[in-house]
């Protein structure tokens, strides 16, 4: 790194360097996920990357950045600052980077018209800044949003400009670079490959491959805990070598495995509900709709997903599902025994096979010694009856994650039911 | 920044570098969160942060990178690569950068012999690498964890290197790093605030604020989009300075400003429905609870929100909300009739003030000419009568994204209703 201009770090065969621009990520009000989100892309087609920057939205740092990345890489990734407002100043750092004018590209220009027309809204004139490029350098359309990438050659390497969007990012990098930068011949390729489970700690599943994490080891395995769902990664020299140790991880952790790659609970969950052709309701009382928000946030779920009802106050829980107020008053509503009604008066209400209920104390307030926050009852009904289900999600969660995790502990029951009927 | 070393950028009093270690980062294996963290922490004392750097363990590289931060920053925090293995090169490349031996530290050698016998565990001899500082440095105590920190002086800047796992690093940073560095004299303190605003588009809204953002201006004002909403960030040198352009901000913006800070839409929306003492309840199609989740994600919601329905089939429409099937089959479920009949039944079945309902097309399929991906009807039934209204939500979106800006089209009704009212 950091070496004069000209000579190239040739560690692997081809070197890239991602620059994530914003005074918000300087200033830590915004962590960079970009960065890694790139660099694991980038290392599927057998990239290395050798450097991440992150500067402030500071047109000279950028510049500096920019001029030194270039000179160490084969591939210089930036993204953000390509908003049409005084503070994005990717543009004009690039164009000093390389020394060359800005110029308006009419295809951008039309392309960025285009993209108002289309949401029938007026275009600022400041967004025709977006359509500026270095006079060498050409844009890259961006299919779902209004800030255009740039492409320019300098030093040796190929510079890109993306959007910081993650969204518009992920896909601008995906139409447009990957397959440029795939095309460069390389000595190596890694293959990454993810596998999906819930159902146990981290520690425990860590400890059921422990063997294939020892350092050191190819391939390597690694793993993560995000929101319950615990994540393996394999990164290997070749495909074989990958499916070796997916196929090994699956054997050992069994139904604990829901998926892979980007699978959520709620696609695998919906996936078994298509295949035995079952229906599902829900009713959710500490939720407030999250879990019809799960099962409805996989397209197609309108085959199996019929309807819910929100009984958030105890009159709905009455006038909805028939739960006796009294029983209410007595015991709360965050008890089996309600649980139970909910997800039988549910199933009927909605002639569905399945019907799931929740109930609980998502905090912050509310709980007592005896029912704390993170107190969560479920029902599940079905033809053989309705079963309940009591647990205390951890404590010291916040309001969404005791939410969160209800919502997952609803899907699992789901499948370890559908899981039984299919064996 | 990258100037020659020795000259100084000076943009503010005092200005720090954040570099971290590890090819787990730069692979992207793991996302970088440390940063982000030390950043903030260093601008509640008035350190400004100028870039962050993340390298793989290449001593080289980390050599480089210290060197070329120590000369463009007052403070350099290293943090990662301090453990007992081979792979731990930090302390190996900030000798480099500061040009001196590494030495055994008597001290350290103590700390972390004590360490061990504290766990009962016998102490491997790769361990005693960690009591090694630069000839001129001298460590930092790790009070949870053996790997001792480093504080060495060059070029005019104090490098620190501190553990990676975050909970180390936190815990040193506070008690050894962060009191030496609020000990250095400064000319100011940084204040940031955020202004939450929703209603209309990016550009639109920062040309009403334009002079403020001038590059070069003092207070910085700054402005990121994030799923529709807006935010202005005002970054100052004093309180009173933060305030004046904040209320500038909110003078111009008017009724788009929602919020401070972390504040949510439905956070705004909970505020005034408690102030009116107003009840609420939803009939969600295509948003299958969300616009319920987004509601009661505010603690105490139950103040005002009864509960809702998740009509998603034909028939939970009919029988729940007495939507005519056959005005379905005619002119399908996603329309002004349908929507303002859903608001209306839901009212009723519910008993309260208001109730809003969602229906529209989520996709990815199911788009027609006629009603396309991210057409969406809302329906808002009060004492005035029933309301409908029709919104094209941005195409080129995902399910969810279609899914969310339908919550926040559906929130900004209930919002502007209530501000009607309140006026």
């Amino acid at each position: 790194m950091f070496r004069p201009l000209g000579q190239r770090c040739m560690l692997r065969s081809v070197k890239a360097a991602i620059i994530s621009i914003g005074t918000e990520l300087t200033s830590g009000l915004t962590v960079d996920t970009n960065s890694a989100w790139l660099a694991l892309k980038l290392a599927e087609i057998g990239w290395d990357v050798g450097m991440h920057m992150t500067l402030p939205d500071d047109q000279t740092a950028i510049a500096d950045a920019v001029r030194l990345a270039a000179a160490q890489s084969d591939a210089v990734l930036v993204n953000g600052g390509l908003g049409p407002t005084a503070d994005d100043l990717t543009r004009d750092a690039i164009a000093d980077a390389v020394g060359q004018p800005l110029r308006r590209d009419p295809e951008l220009m039309q392309q960025i018209e285009r993209h108002f027309q289309h949401m029938g809204r007026p275009m600022p004139d400041s967004n025709m800044r977006q359509a500026e490029v270095p006079e060498s350098g050409s844009g890259i359309e961006n299919t779902c949003g209004t800030a255009p990438g740039i492409r320019v050659a300098s030093s040796g390497a190929m510079i890109y400009a993306i959007p910081g969007v993650p969204r518009e990012m992920k896909v601008m990098f995906k139409l447009s670079v990957l397959p440029e930068l795939a095309a460069t011949d390389q000595t190596t390729r890694t293959v990454v490959r993810t596998i999906r489970c819930y159902g146990a700690g981290e520690a425990e599943m860590a400890e059921q491959v422990a063997d294939l994490m020892t350092p050191g080891r190819e391939p390597i395995v690694g793993i993560t805990a995000k929101h319950a769902i615990i994540s393996f990664r394999v990164i290997a020299k070749s495909a074989a070598a990958a499916d070796a140790d997916v196929a090994e991880i699956r054997r050992r952790l069994g139904p604990l495995v829901f998926g892979e790659e980007e699978t959520q609970l709620q696609d695998a969950v919906g996936q078994m509900l298509l295949e035995h052709k079952v229906t599902v309701s829900v009713a959710e009382s500490c939720t407030g709709g999250m879990l019809g928000t799960c099962l409805t946030d996989v397209p197609g779920s309108s085959a199996y997903f019929l309807g819910g009802v929100i009984t958030y106050a105890y009159d709905a829980k009455t006038d909805l599902l028939g739960v006796p107020r009294d029983l209410m008053m007595r015991d709360g509503a965050v008890s089996g025994e309600v649980a139970g009604m909910m997800a039988a008066a549910c199933r009927e209400r909605f002639g569905t096979d399945l019907a799931v209920s929740v109930t609980g104390v998502a905090g912050p307030g509310g709980g007592t010694e005896e029912k704390p926050v993170g107190l969560v009852w479920f029902g599940l009904a079905s033809s053989d009856g309705v079963s309940t289900h009591k647990r205390l999600i951890g404590t010291h969660l916040t309001r969404w994650e005791v939410r969160d995790r209800a919502c997952k502990v609803a899907l699992h029951l789901l499948r370890r039911h559908l899981l039984g009927n299919s064996r």
